[in-house]
């Protein structure tokens, strides 16, 4: 069943659907727009000529059918962009599954909906496994403009028509070429990063509670700054987390509030965004044991209390052993030790496919690491050798 | 010379007073507003009714001025509010001076103008001491909408008048009476607090430079974080600096800003709204040189480096020594042993008179520390206690 992919053609139809919303070198095609609504009727037209049969679903997925017996395997990723972002995250995993359709692999190709979160975030996978109900759908806005996402269904023409759901039974699994979106794959001079897994995102908002006073009138001794609280413990998760952490384990404090926010009024409240990502359960279970002890041993001793809230807890998505090993197999012949597997530290559809069939995942290098940015980048052989490398895992997965 | 103060015609001044701009049990008595006029107004006629002429001059200082002979002192504060604040913060040492004049006392009396800072901060008692001039009135404007100050004279009815520079040889010094705005009074169970000086304000930003990136793509080994870098400087600054600080200086940091301070985003920047007080230069000295040295220690070993700006550095105002002595007796033999010497941590017009006069200050305590807010109070017993203490020292310093 192996036939060569056509690396040319699989870049020209890249370079074409790029012009579609082009944003100087990046594109701009958030969920819905007349821009992705054009990159999805672009991609059925693609479907077609590789004689697979489209469907736009109600939802926004584009799914297209390969009309052969099975096995199969499904092959896609998400078409819509970031504001003003790159051309490749998400783009690049759908092309990919029209280059393995044209090479004639028995591929459904998908192109979920919303992977970006414009309206909810992975709504087109979570549709595809049967995990959006209608309910949800109706509370769903988007998040910059509260544009309802019933009515942007119905402005880009998609109310009313049925949801495609995914038939496990139908497939293999799902193959998921992206861009890495960091710096090592560039940084150790490799070409293909075969993914673990990707990580669990655990987010907390951290909350401590002080009394709101003047700068001036009260002593260091009579102070409750939520503040200074908040900086202990946050040294104190500092020290810690590396003792607790494993290799690719990451921990972040995006946003530090402090209440009123005066140079002259000691903190009466601050709130701290924080996240921890691990593709291991057991690492992120100790991790957030050794938070939880953290946060227990601050109350013992401080007078600022501080209180731990849950605001998404994501679990990891194991890729799929035996597709890691053919990914790796493929990559080792194409490009010997050219490759490393990783974890993927980012979301992906591929996370929530995977609750339903086995998935797999192939990272290639990130320019300088760029994404989420319309000067995101990747050298055209780093892509070409990216979807020869999941061509081959392909043809050895079916063969299996 | 000396004449007993009637309290009770000194509670029902400052109660008449309240009532301009009543906000719940505090007054709205921004500067320059038509209220804050009323109540400028209102005080001329009292300067008058004790037998002071009373000028409005043209930065809304009134200066009542007694027409006796030599020597005399300026006894007063201010009488605009903060928003929606207290109606003993400025008033009280206005009407304290009323009080006295009223008693008999040689006195001059002064409300300054815009101690608050709604336009600029302390723009009266800088005008009286010769150390406003005309081209920064040009370019103040007020902080919450925006109005020019020149426009704010002029609907005040004050452009083109006289502003009034003080004749420091016409006085043995200032006398301001201040609420605490703290607690220390309140908690030592004690009525008067004798000030030693007004502390200095070290007002600083601190701008940490790290590099935005993926919180999920970025290993913790790659990243140059700058929240977390902040977070290292300011425990450093935590644990080190109670070893170099006085027994009354405090240290506070207001804000924390982390961009673009986004939950799955690594923080490039951070910029930490940071200040420290004293009343002893040699503690600020030793301060300053601690900080300094904690930054440098901190961009020897962080990959982040910071860098400090400073916003605004004011400097010690000490109280005259001999006017502590007369407070201090006067306060022994009306209520023996319940005063204390302290430093005033806010600001008050006096650290400007301070600069060509010996100034002193009295405190009375706030309950619950509450101050800038309508719920600012002090007990009757308390106020009368500060007004006779201020009186009779008052006639020791003239006596002297």
């Amino acid at each position: 069943m192996m036939s060569r992919v056509d690396t040319d053609r699989f870049l020209a139809d890249l370079h074409a659907l790029r012009e579609i919303g082009r944003f100087k070198t990046g594109v701009h095609r958030p969920t819905y727009t007349p821009e992705d609504m054009e990159s999805r009727r672009w991609l059925c037209d693609r479907l077609a000529e590789c004689g697979l049969t489209p469907t736009l679903d109600g939802i926004g997925n584009v799914i297209g059918r390969h009309p052969g017996a099975g096995p199969h395997l499904l092959v896609g990723s998400h078409i819509e962009s970031q504001n003003e972002a790159g051309w490749l995250d998400g783009a690049l995993g759908v092309v990919a599954g029209v280059a393995l359709a044209r090479a004639g692999l028995p591929v459904d190709v998908v192109a979920f909906a919303d992977e970006e979160g414009h309206y909810g975030g992975f709504i087109g996978s979570r549709s595809f496994i049967g995990a959006l109900d209608e309910a949800e759908i109706d509370t769903l806005a988007n998040r910059t403009h509260g544009k309802p996402l019933r009515q942007a269904l119905t402005e880009a023409g998609l109310a009313g028509k049925p949801r495609f759901k995914g038939d496990p039974s139908r497939y293999r699994g799902f193959l998921e070429m992206h861009i890495e979106q960091g710096t090592q794959l560039e940084a150790a001079g490799l070409g293909i990063g075969v993914v673990t897994g990707i990580v669990a995102i655990r987010q907390y908002r951290i909350i401590i509670d002080g009394m709101q006073d003047h700068a001036g009138g009260t002593t260091m001794a009579e102070r409750r700054d939520a503040g200074l609280a908040a900086v202990r413990l946050l040294a104190a998760i500092d020290a810690e987390f590396p003792r607790v952490c494993g290799p690719r384990s990451t921990w972040t404090t995006g946003r530090i509030t402090l209440e009123p926010g005066a140079p002259s009024i000691i903190p009466g409240r601050a709130e701290v965004l924080f996240q921890l990502r691990d593709v291991d359960p057991t690492i992120i279970a100790r991790m957030e044991a050794a938070l939880a002890a953290l946060i227990q041993e601050h109350n013992r001793r401080d007078r600022c209390p501080a209180r731990l809230e849950p605001i998404s807890l994501s679990t990891p998505a194991p890729c799929d052993a035996g597709f890691q090993e053919a990914l790796a197999a493929e990559a080792e012949a194409l490009s010997p030790g050219c490759w490393q597997r990783m974890p993927s530290g980012a979301g992906h559809d591929a996370q929530w496919v995977a609750r339903v069939m086995p998935v797999a995942m192939l990272f290639v290098p990130s320019i300088g690491g760029i994404s989420h940015h319309w000067a995101e980048d990747t050298k055209d052989a780093d892509l070409a050798l990216g979807v020869r490398v999941l061509a081959g895992a392909a043809a050895r997965i079916l063969a299996g």
